[in-house]
């Protein structure tokens, strides 16, 4: 449509490269159908396995994601050359309780997810991921608007 | 709950700081109700006035955030500092068509967003703001990883 596009390329991304840029980061973002509205929250993660594990207090989050369908969305944006790439997870929430079994409860713990955000986070959270799927969009060989000599 | 967590806070944004802040970035987050998931879509935006503009191509998103709750998450993260804000917006989606007054199209499409994915997006839509929250967490005086001086 404009010059800007010319030459950028859409890739989707496999499951197991959406799962390794998972690795790669901490900050996702949480979907939560809560009050009438799919919900976000960014939250810090860890992964223990392809689950996603996330702590966080008695709220919103909590009340509305335990053993319900959730989302959760991780990306990477450059602006400079107006790229990066997301990954979307779909998956069923489920909180760690003690009524777990204390192998689960510890794996859970031991991901070692720690929020930015201070005050208490005493729940656990794990979400099982039932789909993942993912995007890049990958810059074009002449970015239109500047050439890489050009970025201070 | 952990060191790194010590002497960081936790701040509230008003409206007016949130829609500030807005008007500084250029990727958001569509929050969309769809296939019984809360889904996430990565999207540039550009702002008119209050309202929040988007450009789609024809498919899930424009399908199912027509005439429905959306939301419209927006944040930014600094690792370092383990710190950062974010908004979000609860509003109302509308796709905006050869049906609405001329001049609402032009304001539309004069907003200027350009989406860095690749394709068509010919279809617009406004994402009437319902209601804005912010939360801001501010590093600690003395961040317990490392000082300023100790980051390469």
């Amino acid at each position: 449509m404009s010059g800007a596009e010319e030459g950028r390329e859409l890739q989707v991304l496999d499951p197991d490269e959406c799962y390794r840029l998972l690795a790669e980061e901490e900050i996702g973002r949480l979907g939560v159908n809560a009050e009438h509205y799919p919900l976000i929250f960014p939250v810090n993660y860890a992964l223990d396995g392809e689950t996603i594990v996330i702590r966080t207090d008695v709220g919103t989050k909590l009340g509305a994601a335990d053993h319900a369908n959730v989302t959760f969305e991780v990306d990477r944006i450059d602006r400079r050359t107006r790229s990066g790439w997301s990954v979307l997870v779909r998956g069923l929430a489920e909180a760690v309780t003690t009524e777990h079994r204390a192998e689960l409860v510890e794996r859970t713990r031991a991901s070692g997810v720690e929020p930015w955000a201070p005050g208490e986070h005493g729940h656990w959270m794990r979400l099982i991921p039932q789909g993942i799927s993912g995007r890049r969009i990958v810059p074009g060989q002449l970015p239109p608007a500047f050439g890489p000599e050009g970025y201070l």
